[in-house]
């Protein structure tokens, strides 16, 4: 693709040869003259002085040594943007696979495309757009929205909503029974039955192998925007605001609520019932024990504000120095044992 | 359904208007005239009150405002038998669907459901009343006794036995083989083949994407009524007891035990080789690195008796404050450098 | 099998009856008279002299009470090669299932088998002695080396190259997109696009339900020989080195390096863009946040020097001693309030 060609479809300008051809995209570090790299700002002109990249996108006025330049106020944006210009993904064609088991009541709309060894419950609908790649199982009353991508072997309980343009990564499943028991008479657990179901909003994106729960009563919901990553666990009655984070193997407890914009880093952890706020920060392997105040970063096991924890680990750190001073002050004044 | 013949299929007393209608399931929160709630003690009377619930269930006694009320001494018991029989589930009609691979010397019991695309092996054995939804595995020699529930895309690998009533979520994978090696000459991992299987004995329930690991040479067991969360992993040569309870993301090391009546919280972890006793109680995250005796309490990692750690983690969140009260001393003593 | 053939097999002496039928495999806790168990050094004795087991592998010179005994200078590597000769896994017979489902473009060694259900994108290659289990899909251009065992529902997306000798246990999802996002102009995330791939070479083994991240220009690499347990999610970018031990529910964010012969034990996790060094011992549960040298142990949240965290963990379990014994001092000096 000439870049004068990238950049119009990127909606940027361009300085330089516009006939140069981008035939890849590459980091900084492992570009080639046919491949187009990014610089985020000046910062990274060291790096980009020794890159064998031939073009870049850079923001205006940053001078990239003469190479042809896309022009952006927000480089990483439009590299994205310039990767899925230049690799476009393959998709499949529209129509239900001969293999695939999909019930009469069910409603694919004739651009949405259901591959080898599907199986569509009754009453289920597909928007237009929307790829089941293999083995994609929709129990009953399952509602998928347009232009969704649900990867190979996802399994979508029955009766959850799913918005447009929500990406479910391969054997993601949404909707599996809520972990919720009572003692029978004999002091056995019983399963609570749940029948509230979960609501996947516009653009979210779930993980390979991340599950979540069905309601007891109510309805699991995943609010607009929302990226969940692999092997996330998020319990029955939860809710996740729109545009949150939440990152590798984190847990959600029932019955807790992250607002809008928190960021859950990788292998955090919140207990049930309680709340985490807008815009706030879970470090890694953090386990949040109670409600989190909007804005606040936390991390550690039980969670403290963040500030508070780094100064309490640099402590932890050194202990066993902190008893020998308390030892040396003991037997200056005669006290304890030696 | 009348509240009296609810009253009447759940074996119950019940006060008022026996003709009123149930024809929904709610909190108190979010109830509705139509809809039927529950109190678990007089605590609960405020919440009751500015209810909009049109009927509860709840203990003798309790002064439930006039409403129809079912009287149970366990509220939530019956509440959720209540919510099964109000919102029975559809389950599949009995038999094998055309696009099904049974194996020629699978015996199939012709009151069980063998779904879509399943794959059952050579001299499997499925019980009355069990289900198969779509896409499940059976390698060859595994049994399912009867009233099971297996969802989609279950993979049971060889020899595995399960007994009645277990309910296995999508995803879940029974007897993969165990994380074992041996150095061989060369210093690569050389894998152990493993002999042994997995039981699952009646009652168990496993939550989704969940992994038990088969067994070297005895079997991994898991006990009767023992109730599994999703996304945890159990590794080989482990027993779990009757009746325990574990929570999302927990992870068992090979060769561990749980007794009976066991509570492992969330993301919690057992090293291997170690036993943790009747009715103990493992907190959220706690990593027990050594035996816990039963009916006992632990936190932390690596974990503490309850009492200890919390104890421990009181001063370690005012680390910062106790280094400042012995840097006075010092000072005050003329100790170490300031 | 008579010892003496299974010791010509293991290209092992042996002592005593070669006509001794070996039926069985069993620890010596739990042997018969017809099992063949084995002893690492003669520390085990006590044990040996309990047990039933008719025969045994034991290190040269060791007594072994009279038994049938095949010499071993590794007698756990050869007890799992007797394992595997007296108990050879059961393998579906070559060839393609009717109801598998191979693209026209996809070439599959004779020698190989596809089993019920299976997905095959286009241009995929499988290599002879290779099995892939029921309902396995390979999106297009995915090549299989030789004797590889995929277990069934493995999913492998686009363009992932598998060596030889590689097993998947079930549920891996292999080359999922990773998680990069940036903002765009209305503040939500936009996900990056991912051309990079997945690279998995030779012996490498991935545990039940783990998932490995394709990259976002480069490749993911997993080294010859290297072994992971399940559950285990590793990030885009990610480099593991050979014969590393990767235990279960690890977690590794992006762009980092596993070297060679590291082992990381269970839950452990590393944040992104960091080196753990080669045999370096990464403990339960530690999080690593930042390099780690070759050859070091480390353990802890965030990670430490394992003599370090020991000591520091001591001091820990006593915080509420240590707090009482500063107070007696700031009594003893009239100090601070009491």
């Amino acid at each position: 693709m000439r870049i004068c060609d990238l950049a119009e479809s990127l909606g940027c300008p361009f300085e330089g040869d516009g006939e140069y051809r981008v035939r890849q995209v590459a980091s900084l570090e492992d570009g080639s003259p046919e491949a187009l790299g990014f610089v985020r700002s000046e910062k990274h002109l060291p790096e980009l002085s020794n890159s064998k990249v031939g073009a870049v996108i850079a923001p205006a006025g940053v001078d990239v040594g003469g190479r042809p330049v896309i022009r952006s106020p927000n480089p990483g944006l439009h590299f994205a943007r310039a990767v899925a210009l230049l690799h476009p993904r393959s998709r499949p064609e529209p129509g239900v696979h001969p293999s695939a088991e999909v019930d009469a009541s069910a409603e694919i709309d004739s651009k949405a495309s259901v591959g080898p060894h599907c199986s569509v419950g009754a009453r289920c609908r597909v928007g237009a757009g929307s790829v089941l790649h293999p083995q994609v199982t929709l129990y009953p009353d399952v509602s998928v929205g347009a232009d969704c991508t649900l990867h190979a072997r996802v399994v979508v309980r029955e009766g959850t909503r799913i918005g447009d343009r929500v990406v479910l990564q391969a054997g993601v499943v949404l909707g599996t029974d809520g972990f919720g028991y009572v003692f029978d008479e004999g002091g056995g657990w019983e399963h609570i039955p749940h029948t509230g179901g979960v609501i996947i909003e516009d653009d979210v994106e779930v993980g390979a192998n991340s599950t979540i729960d069905r309601s007891m009563l109510r309805d699991t919901r995943i609010g607009r925007g929302t990226k969940i990553d692999t092997l996330v666990m998020i319990g029955h009655n939860c809710e996740v605001g729109e545009h949150a984070i939440l990152a590798a193997q984190v847990g959600m407890a029932g019955s807790s609520t992250v607002e809008r914009r928190v960021i859950m880093m990788g292998q955090s952890a919140l207990a049930g019932h309680l709340t985490v706020g807008e815009g706030a920060f879970v470090g890694g392997r953090a386990a949040v024990s109670s409600d989190v105040p909007p804005h606040t970063r936390v991390w550690g096991t039980p969670h403290l504000e963040e500030r508070r924890w780094f100064r309490s680990i640099a402590v932890f750190k050194k202990l066993p120095e902190l008893v020998k001073r308390l030892r040396a002050i003991e037997k200056h004044l005669g006290l304890g044992k030696h």
